[in-house]
């Protein structure tokens, strides 16, 4: 039933993508005792100039 | 006053956004008796490799 | 496979939120094609003091 | 247009909503040229034990 | 970087939390080499009238 | 530690998302003395074929 929502970084890899859509997964189903085949996980990939922290975005930092 | 966020496979057409934003906002008048104008509704297209049920992305499907 | 978030006004019934998620994974599926057991709606259900528009608090209006 | 979606711990007053609200709205307005009335905030508003930072709660820290 | 959201039903403890909280961020540094510090992590909970898939809430289930 | 998302159209330049980040920012340290290390902004950019209000797409009007 959970959704993850995963924003971050554009430029990782289709394998680190399936690898963490995978891990995370596993980690939902062992600690909540939800079914694996609900569990939905999205990633938002954003670029450098479209996150900041501190009030700082990425690409100046 | 709604915000309704759609996350989905990318490459539906203008035209099914269309509906989909017309129908949808129907809805929310029709069941909520909410002000039509203030409904907005914002899709999130995500790749294949973006997406993942029950742990596996949706291009190792 | 679409996720469907719905930011709104606390204070809907189960009802009317039985309905709303109802007809708008009807307009995803008719819309989309998608497989209606994909479709997942999830209400965040916020108070008039954390929603405003045109930045005024709802609760100011 | 733009909708701003804040999370953050729960305990600010409306007041400290309210002009939260009011600045960002203001800010939008100033550095894309929006219409004010467009521009929407909602405040999701998390506990101590919804939220961490570096693997750690808040709750916890 | 990344922000990392979970929308789920409401009725895990906070253990449980810590324990996915700790352990997604654990995935996230290890696959992405991220910033352990940078990742954030936050729970919305939902009851089960708030929550639908295939249009059926969950509390209808 | 508050995460700010904001949905917008396409277009802005580096330079608007660069002012309206650390603006916000400014905001929400000012008005909840948050540390300004732990605000983080993401800017979620749609086309106006993935953008409706009224129930009608910002291409359309």
């Amino acid at each position: 039933m959970p959704m993850i929502q995963i924003t971050m970084l554009s430029g990782r890899t289709a394998e680190q993508k399936r690898k963490i859509a995978q891990r995370i997964t596993d980690v939902m189903v062992e600690e909540t005792g939800t079914v694996r085949e609900g569990v939905a996980v999205a990633f938002y990939e954003v670029s450098k100039e479209s996150y900041a922290r501190g009030g700082v975005l990425i690409s100046d930092k």
